[in-house]
């Protein structure tokens, strides 16, 4: 096989592994050194705690608060502990509030402290406005760096204005306008500053495409949806008077975006998306037992169930034998019901209004393919054990399993958001429990009936 | 329960909804006149194939288009196959190039010829240009709408000039500074056009902080994580010999990354992430019915292994009611390890150079876990059958099954990778495989040899 051409990180990494298998960390902070804050983020991800421990100090403090934002929680906890509170106060001063606001919470209340101290009065505003909303909402979201201009000044008096400035926040592709009272009027792109004639006033160019404003408050899902349906690089974020209070950018949408794509197959066997992939082996395991244990109580559900029917197992062995597959088809019909489901209702496809289409849909489907399957498996299962009963019954249980999965797996997911339990965490596991259960009873059952 | 405020889109999609249950195909098309077309397409994605035909006529020529580039790849063949050549090549020929080189693989010939004729001679060797890269690569994601300047001439200058293109391609973040030759130089942000003083000349403030240029080759995984690492709106796309051939927009990248993620899901079960959630039901049979088909042969493949052991089982009936629970606990484990690591090598965190060190840390994880939850079954055993001997067999079968679990979870990933099969796909089927065969041989073949 040819060899696969590395990218410019793969390389990166292979290097820094090479030093650090060979202990020579002045080579290993050396390969570090000149790199972006964001390569450097993930090189850290991809080492062993005890190297981090390592390199950490070594890397210069004015970019340690850049690599503190890019890492994932776990990580950035770490990081956190290894540094003094005056160093950690360093590092994060000069971050966006918005940032900040990520961070704060991972900090020593001491840290937290002397930084809000070294803030000014506006930056420690703007702060504990931000941390007054929930992490997952519009507010906890925005940054509050943004530019604001009122309706009755040329595009002129703008231009001036942001040579004064000198400098924009970063992503700033729109001002947003308001009036003396900080209502907020709407927006203008910097495009347009540049492209339409300077004698123009703003209220004249106020882009109503782009200026629908986000209330603090709206979830970030919501806030995710809305960017990607209309393509936002920025919204601006009002609270319940009206008043413009922060901007979100695309940057930290994405950032929801990965992580709410990430939970779903994350959670799906108890793990967190903010997982330290090199975490200590303690820590690690302590986290996978707790789901390891939530599948033994199912594992034990089910096998009950199995119990209730030893004596027509005894009877008749190629019945132990063959309900696994039973159980397993069931398994995976309803996992794909219930992974379209989910998704559907995660990306705002699916909502109470269509659940009854989607319902009938899904088990017309899975009906229609335990047909398919249970003869299949009807004519494997004459072929090896010849015979006619046992077959059957086990189309039968095919057949009636796979109805029920699709249901449970369309059913399922709605139930639990209305019940407010995370359909991604807990979806899976219930759902094979029923497929296991409705599985092995519909198997034995029908067996204990008629053999 | 207190009612859940819905959100505007759910609104929209429940009025619909009541409007197409009724058949009243006038209320439903006034329902989705005035929306964005973002929404629209969310809308047409959320209600059944037939309702969708009905609908799509009504909707504007001139949105047809943006709804098109927005909605799945199922629907969007769907809404395609409904409009006739003329009526499709109005729709698409105001889209931006990289838009349309994502329908037209989707289009039928004839229509994809007529519309090349009503592209003018620039637009047609830009759509060529995009279409002669492969689709997941930078040259496919990236347009050729931008804006490039020469390095000798003033801020000034830049902005008359800007002033008479009119209009700016929308997420214009930065514009190009190319030589003669249209050799790629570097960038200046639309941003400090507005703060620098117009006399400044382009090349002093040549931004290289986002400069660098992406390669028109670079696989789309890789712009996926450039962007995400360094916060990017927009970046330059080059050709083998440096000229300048494209522009790659965030907004783009967003549904990269969405897709990406949601195809380690999706996979797992054999769904892929362009699946249309209302599709006709013999088209979604069809789809699930081979992964069902998969997912029996290593069914059978697993109850093949068990069958070996029928003697065993009839000895000992309980034999057959637990050995679910060591076949299960191994395929939580293991595709807890899978998830994790197949995560870590999509995301670049994880490869070659340091997949050693993950190996021993799964195992030694899965391990612990192991002796952990294996006392606590051989307790459960002991307690439902008092048999020392059987509660000893189940403890060590699962303690195998574990560790085996977690050596194939993170194994897998890299193997199937450098096959060049997705891991995301087979990884799933063929762990269980493995954990299921173990489990069941480690139990059975335990209990042969010792009862």
């Amino acid at each position: 096989m040819a060899e696969i051409e590395l990218t410019s990180f793969e390389v990166s990494l292979q290097n820094l592994m090479i030093a650090l298998e060979a202990s020579d960390y002045d080579e290993a902070k050396q390969q570090i050194k000149d790199l972006h804050p964001g390569e450097i983020a993930l090189l850290l991800e991809a080492i062993q705690p005890k190297d981090r421990s390592v390199l950490w100090p070594s890397i210069e403090i004015s970019i340690q608060g850049e690599i503190l934002k890019e890492v994932s929680e776990d990580v950035q906890s770490q990081l956190i502990s290894e540094m003094t509170v005056d160093s950690l106060v360093k590092a994060t001063e000069k971050l966006d509030t918005d940032d900040l606001a990520d961070i704060v919470p991972n900090m020593p209340e001491s840290a937290v402290h002397s930084l809000l101290l070294t803030l000014d009065f506006k930056h420690r505003e703007r702060l504990n406005k931000i941390l007054s909303y929930p992490e997952d909402s519009a507010g906890g979201l925005m940054n509050t760096d943004f530019i604001t201009v009122r309706p009755d000044v040329s595009i002129r008096a703008v231009i001036r204005y942001l040579r004064l400035l000198k400098e924009m926040p970063i992503d700033t592709d729109q001002v947003f306008v308001v009036d003396r009272n900080f209502n907020y009027l709407g927006s203008l792109l910097i495009t347009s500053l540049l492209t339409e004639e300077p004698e123009r006033m703003v209220e004249t160019l106020i882009n109503n495409d782009f200026s629908k404003p986000v209330s603090a408050d709206t979830d970030e899902t919501e806030v995710a949806l809305l960017f990607e349906q209309r393509n936002l690089i920025s919204a601006p974020v009002i609270d319940e008077n009206n008043q413009l209070v922060g901007r979100i950018t695309i940057d930290d949408v994405v950032d929801v975006i990965r992580d709410q794509a990430e939970h779903s197959v994350m959670s799906m066997v108890g793990l967190d998306e903010d997982e330290d992939v090199f975490a200590p082996i303690i820590q690690s395991s302590k986290r996978r037992s707790v789901w390891l244990g939530v599948n033994l109580v199912t594992a034990f559900i089910a096998v009950y169930f199995i119990g209730l029917f030893e004596a027509t197992l005894q009877q008749k062995i190629a019945l132990a034998i063959l309900m696994p597959v039973v159980a397993s088809m069931g398994g995976i019909a309803g996992t794909q019901t219930l992974i379209i489901v989910t998704r559907g209702i995660a990306t705002g496809r699916v909502t109470a209004a269509n659940i009854k289409t989607l319902i009938n849909k899904e088990v017309a489907v899975s009906g229609l393919n335990g047909i398919i399957w249970s003869i299949v498996i009807g004519l494997i299962t004459y072929y090896w054990f010849a015979d006619l009963l046992l077959s059957l019954i086990i189309a039968l249980a095919i057949i009636t399993n796979l109805v029920v999965a699709a249901f449970s797996g369309a059913f399922l997911p709605l139930l639990l958001s209305k019940l407010k339990i995370d359909p991604a965490l807990a979806g899976g596991v219930i759902l094979t429990t029923i497929t296991d259960v409705i599985g092995f009873v519909a198997f034995l059952g029908l067996a204990a009936l008629f053999i």
